[in-house]
């Protein structure tokens, strides 16, 4: 131990800590300041940030031993409060910096030294700072990041007041369709919005701080858990084995569809009989501190006998593979494809046919927040379980019969989220906290470090696809066939789900009359599939968006003009033979068309021996909801202060549920004259709110809106007098008028049937990206130098929610096409390692054009958003290195090294 | 465990915490708001306070339960930052309000409720609010507190800038005599400065936390310990007995003087044989959470055998008492005094003599921070001992061969400090930390709840007395004698010492030729006797004092007159037979004289049947410095940015060492041109400072002064070229000048002798003090109307720190003259209990008149301050009492009843 006596914003503080320590740990457990974040808490993303005698500092990879006596350290919370916000503050909020929020702090501290130290940078000198100082946001696609930055600097230089930036409530106090802050901005900016990881430093003293035993194989079984010597240790207070759990330790996969093979229930709490994949929890150490908790875990003996690790869905469906699951074949789920006539003789005779494979791999979310979670019994003797689930009431149904609790002795709250993008549509940690607290009674508190979060947590399902499209000689669509794997790892959750999608995506945007195809879910041992922005639609259209480039090269056609003949018009349908809702797609590619010109021109125009420029095209369909009849409700309350309170369970992956929750209702009621600042929020526990389903497949919006909308009416109506004003609280409750009421909503749609045939979803998203890419010939390196989205997802609620759903999503799509992956379980196991987009990577220039075009079964006219970004801009980027260099990438991610093979082979 | 969200600060916050648990608590364990602190945790002090839902609520008895969902918390750190203060603490801060400012956080958080309330209070209402509020302050008196609420109504009506509050440097840099802010005034407004108990809660994760077994009777012999059933309780880490410990377990009394019977090791870190007071400490239980800790001791199980309780001198010197510490006598020193002839045949032949007995109780310090300390080990393998010590390396010699540790082997820091006047130059709990870290290698943390406060600290110890005056008709004083017994408790501690500051300071003030008397040191079993502010003057000034107005009456003469025919004039003694080093008593009585006459007149016109008015007056003089040659060490050192830095232990009660410090180093150096923003200080830490001393008996700003000044003079000899002008460190170091000096003072003093005559301290202070009182007939209750006070301390360094000084100082006495005792261990447990003086008690007119005579002795002719005001304003308030209404009172506190029954006994 030792000490140091530091001016820690503003005030002079005595610091007893242990030299080993990281700055951030003790800031943060001992100092009590949990605005400073850890996220990979191995220098590589600055959530950490702070700064030091005047120089940005990553606290997390900053041993105490080096802050010397009298340093002068500020973080977060010494840049401004939520009362006196500093102006990046004001700024990040304005520009909505802050979606999850996680490394805003980080950010804004970066952000503070770099206009210390140059007050007035250009944009680029902006992206030079953060990349240099590895400020990593896996929300915004960096470019609202940058407005705020430069926002703030004029501010700081007395250019512009501080007052512009602050968001004014228009005079007719409507705020749908604005860029109304999220209410959660001010906290997240601050650091003052307790994440997980802040949450479980701040439990009652007597927590118990966990620690996983967990496997370093893929497949194996198990032979023995010896937990003599780790009971030993110091401050160890329980090491819990699948012995010790009190139910029958396995999270319910929920089965989807009765032909799936498996039952759902081959998900471990803890590992009993065998090892399934790398990561898999063995054993729990409970103990006072996280250092005894791992000293200890360290010390449980775990012998294995290896079985043969099934690293993909082809390595899985060899002859000689043993069933992973033993009683269950590792292809469990097949799902046909059926639409219009036999495809066999349309091929044979078609004018074109085009054919290819492609794969699109195991994208990781990486979340800056890594997983994190809690439980505790309450003083009704519930169980309570923390974490960042965006699926509370589904989660509490997979897990509580493997615990052993009783469903209504079981409450789930969502943490602030730190980003899921996805994976927490599955469970991760929900039962081992759980089970932690049902055995020892005490609060216990789990946060994983970034090599679990990568490791332990679902990733994006790779598929193996094969697919042909025939086409007549002007380019129109008149078959396709599909043939594909999914490696959905070795827990089954969703995989039938996902595989369906493949069948409602494949081809989708274009109206094929004919389909026929095959996809089929693989259990591996690699990490198990969960949902992932877009869930499907990277895949699926990956595929069909390169092969219709492809085709369009064929017929000799421009691939914008391919398209245009094809997408959806009166009469067209899906390939699940629906007829879509709105036909936008013409429109769109009409609003594109010149700017796709312009860029066609600019390229050429650009390319040189070493750098080729080029320009590629991709067409982007989502639903919104789950399949079929989704439903949702919410509740709306008239308070005695004449607030309103909207409950609701849409869970914050930090897209901006508050945002969502608040426009739809301020929308709503605004004809009673109640104001946003008259809307109170409470959600997201399942003790306090309704079931409004799980936040995942862009429903929320639509499902969950339509639920407070209704609710919404539903008081309205209440509270509506004869005369056609409305009561207060006192004349309804003198009135005897009930001020609680139930909003419910089921989308009018229909499940799909064992051809993939039905109408699964009652509204669409529709989108068109452009990317414009140059490729360095000499290193085969890709740098996207501009997007452009051209979308149609309805009305919009909240303006600055959507940019920042856009911008994210097609960061997202960059990490995908060009290096994100997570296949080398040592490699991948780090955001750097695993190809984290850093700013560099991801284009300044971003263009997001809307067409808003009505949905009639979304509240107010809005669709979803979050999935449409991440559908298919890879293909676009995919399609312009083609376009720039002629190397045809089927296989993601597009490194240099295969897109210079690719150069080298020509 | 329930959980609540509320909005804490501007944030919306997830609370989980037991219901049972205090908001306080909450929100400093978990919220790591330590701003919040916690003082007599009963809802007696108000430093709690928290703003809740537009209300002033005490947290500590706010049970989590009561905060509702929703709730909008406000705390201190809520209101502003050091970054951006709130215009009360910028008040505050002007006005000196924050002294060991462990109660501004609470004082403010009131004030800003109740100006929320009341824009525009009187300063009657800001008392009334305080008191209603039960906002207790122990350091200021109040009246500076009042000033600031004024000040900040003004600014926050918009009547005054703020800027005016902020203090201006003056156009020639000089701050000496000025009302610069203490350095710590900041943090401490704020709520960001660290007391001991906010560092406890900071310390390591693997933090050990003491709960205290001890003795609930006061006189025992110890049968056996039982720790088993303990070491069983959840969470127990280690039961420490007398058994466990390394050293000898005895702290030493560092016995003064070799006629004191004892050897001074009769005071255990842990009983063993023994109980010999309540509160003795018989065992520590170390647990992961102070729950735990006391859970489990309350299991531990003591087996005593009575012994008859000796709570009094007088009963402890009984001939049938027993050894308290057999084999010590219970009256275990004599302290005699002779000056000039034997007084026998004086008081014989004397035109008039007066006695009397008196008595001065056992004050209780009440400092609204509770003890609390905590050890740890360095990485250099050393004893870190963390506490309130106001005496570092003093108690590391007194406690390091009890612990079993080598003097070099133990470091010794004093934290942030909430008050102590005096106990803390007692170890209190130092040894009880140190030794459970020894034991269990952990860092150990213990703080007392206030009962612990209140019985386990020492106390001033009560003297018996009678005094004799023999005079002339004239009214000059011949002779005095004087026969006293010191209840000092059960341990020895300065015991010896004590005993001497009745002779000396018996009569002091006036010229008294002839001198005898004898005082004695008992030991009882009551609590044990440590330094309190004034250090035996306030009951030996209190015997002559009053005895001096019982001589004017008797001899018909004005009190003021008798004093100003009797001090000390040139070629008068001191009782010591020490010649003043300044005659200013005449001048001061002279300057008092108009204002006495003026409230003699308006007592006399106010006074009613119902309500008796009166005017006291008093004499107080106090040395500064411990006996004879005092030394002090202090650093500077100038540094390579050209700063320069103080390295002292000059600890801080509260009373601003650091603003004492900062004050003479910015004096001695401005020649250079060195402002005070470019000194750094670096304090109290003996592993990094010189030992200062310890810091009692107003020896701080003399003989740390002096050191401090000597220090700063060679280091501007070092700088100064001989062109006159000064190096800069750049120079220094390519002249290979040292830049690191020393300077050490020695008093030029000498001790007494037997007889107590010698010339003990090199500078006095001098103070006239006059009480304006009110006696309600009725009811026996008095109430100060108004205090004066005539000062001389010398040249003044810092205006703030000293003005804070004499309001809070001159509180204390009025607190001491009418309400505070420790005599019952369970009524007087409390702050109220123990008479803690509220707002109400204490007048908002003092008046501060100085008369500033260098002291050539002092550092820039300054003396010290400190005990001044404390050594005899009680007695102006009971001669007042007679003035107002005829009755004397002898036997402190003056409490209602005594003074209705002196009226009903006329």
């Amino acid at each position: 131990m030792i000490s140091r006596n530091i001016m820690l914003n503003g005030s002079t503080k005595t610091v007893v800590a242990s030299e080993k320590d990281s700055l951030a740990d003790i800031l943060r457990a001992q100092m009590g300041l949990t605005g400073t974040k850890v996220g990979c808490n191995q220098g590589q993303c600055g959530a950490c940030n702070i700064i030091m005698d005047g120089k940005l500092v990553r606290s997390c990879i900053t041993k105490f031993s080096r802050v010397p006596d009298g340093a002068q350290v500020t973080t977060i919370e010494g840049i401004g409060t939520p009362e006196a916000l500093h102006p990046i503050q004001v700024a990040w909020i304005a520009h909505g910096c802050a979606q999850c929020g996680f490394c805003s702090p980080g950010f804004i501290v970066s952000a503070k030294v770099l206009l210390d130290t140059n007050p007035s940078p250009t944009r680029e000198e902006v992206r030079d700072w953060f990349q240099k100082h590895r400020n990593a946001c896996r929300c915004t696609g960096y470019k609202p990041l940058v407005d705020a930055v430069m926002d703030a600097a004029k501010v700081l230089r007395g250019e512009m007041d501080v007052d512009e930036l602050h968001f004014k409530i228009p005079e007719d106090g409507r705020i749908w369709g604005t860029k109304y802050p999220r209410p959660s901005a001010i906290g997240k900016v601050t650091g003052t919005l307790d994440y997980g990881g802040d949450l479980g430093l701040k439990l009652p003293e007597d927590r118990l701080n966990m620690a996983l035993v967990q496997a370093t194989v893929s497949h194996a079984t198990i032979k023995d858990i010896d937990t003599a010597e780790a009971e030993k240790m110091p401050g160890v207070f329980k090491v819990i084995t699948h012995k010790d759990i009190p139910g029958k330790n396995r999270i319910t996969g929920l089965i989807t569809f009765p032909t799936n093979k498996g039952d759902g229930w081959e998900r471990p709490i803890l590992n009993d009989t065998k090892v399934f994949q790398y990561g898999d929890a063995i054993a729990i150490v409970c103990a006072d501190t996280e250092h005894h908790a791992k000293d200890a875990a360290a010390k449980v003996k775990v012998e294995l006998e290896p079985l043969p690790e099934y690293m993909s869905a082809p390595a899985a469906m060899a002859d000689d593979a043993i069933e992973i699951h033993p009683g269950t074949p590792n292809v469990y789920y097949i799902q046909k494809i059926a639409k219009g006539d036999e495809t066999a003789t349309i091929f044979d005779s078609a004018d074109v046919v085009i054919e290819g494979d492609y794969y699109v791999g195991r994208q990781p979310h990486m979340p800056i927040e890594p997983d994190v979670g809690f439980a505790y019994k309450n003083d009704d003797g519930k169980l309570v379980v923390h974490s960042k689930s965006i699926g509370l009431q589904l989660h509490a149904a997979m897990i509580a019969p493997g615990m052993g609790v009783e469903l209504e002795d079981l409450i789930m709250v969502q943490n602030p989220t730190g980003g899921t993008f996805g994976y927490k549509f599955s469970p991760t940690m929900e039962a081992l906290v759980g089970v932690a607290t049902l055995v020892t009674g005490r609060p216990c508190f789990l946060k994983y470090d970034y090599q679990q979060q990568q490791a332990y947590t679902g990733k994006r399902s790779p598929f193996f696809m094969n697919m042909r499209f025939a086409a007549d000689k002007d380019g129109k669509l008149q078959a396709m066939e599909t043939d594909y794997s999914v490696d959905h790892g070795p827990y089954s959750e969703f995989g039938d789900l996902l595989t369906l999608r493949g069948t409602q995506f494949m081809g989708a945007g274009y109206d094929i009359p004919n389909i026929r195809g095959e996809g089929r879910t693989v259990c591996t041992n690699h990490a198990w599939g969960s949902a992932f922005r877009g869930y499907g639609s990277p895949q699926s259209e990956f595929a069909s968006e390169v092969l219709m480039d492809e085709l369009a090269e064929k017929l000799g056609m421009d691939p914008l003009e391919l398209r245009y003949k094809n997408v959806y018009r009166e009469g067209s349908t899906t390939p699940t033979g629906q007829a879509p809702e709105v036909y936008s797609l013409p429109e769109m590619i009409d609003i594109l068309r010149p700017k796709y010109k312009a860029a066609l021109d600019q390229a050429k125009a650009e390319s040189t021996d070493a750098v080729k420029k080029g320009v590629g095209i991709s067409i982007g369909v989502y639903g919104c909801g789950l399949d079929g009849p989704d439903a949702s409700e919410a509740w709306a309350e008239l308070n005695a202060d004449d607030t309103v309170t909207i409950f609701n369970c849409w869970e914050d992956h930090g897209q901006g549920a508050d945002a969502g929750t608040l426009g739809v209702a301020a929308e709503a009621l605004r004809v009673a004259g109640i104001t946003p600042d008259r809307i109170k929020l409470v959600m997201n526990d399942t003790s306090k709110a309704p079931n409004s389903g799980p936040a995942g497949g862009s429903r929320s919006q639509v499902m969950t809106g339509q639920a407070i909308r209704e609710a919404c009416q539903a008081l309205l109506a209440g509270m509506k007098k004869p005369d056609g004003t409305y009561r207060d609280y006192a004349q309804m409750k003198a009135e005897d008028i009930a001020v609680h009421y139930v909003g419910q909503w089921t989308a009018p749609a229909t499940n799909c049937d064992e051809n993939s045939q039905g109408s699964p979803f009652s509204v669409y998203m529709y989108g068109i990206f452009m990317a414009q890419v140059a490729v360095d010939t000499a290193t085969g390196k890709t740098t996207v130098e501009k997007m452009t989205l051209v979308a149609d997802i309805g009305s919009i609620n909240n303006r600055l929610v959507v940019d920042g759903q856009m911008y994210g999503g097609i960061a997202q799509g960059i990490g995908l096409a060009l290096t994100e992956d997570y296949e080398d379980i040592k490699k991948h196991s780090t955001l750097a390692g695993a190809g984290f987009p850093y700013i560099k990577q991801i284009p300044d220039d971003m263009e997001l054009i809307y067409v808003e075009t009505p949905r009639k079964d979304g509240p107010f006219g809005a669709g979803g958003v979050g999935e449409l970004p991440l559908t298919s801009p890879h293909a676009s980027v995919i399609n312009a290195i083609y376009n720039a260099c002629g190397v045809r990438i089927k296989r993601l991610p597009a490194l240099p090294e295969k897109v210079l093979a690719g150069l080298q082979a020509k």
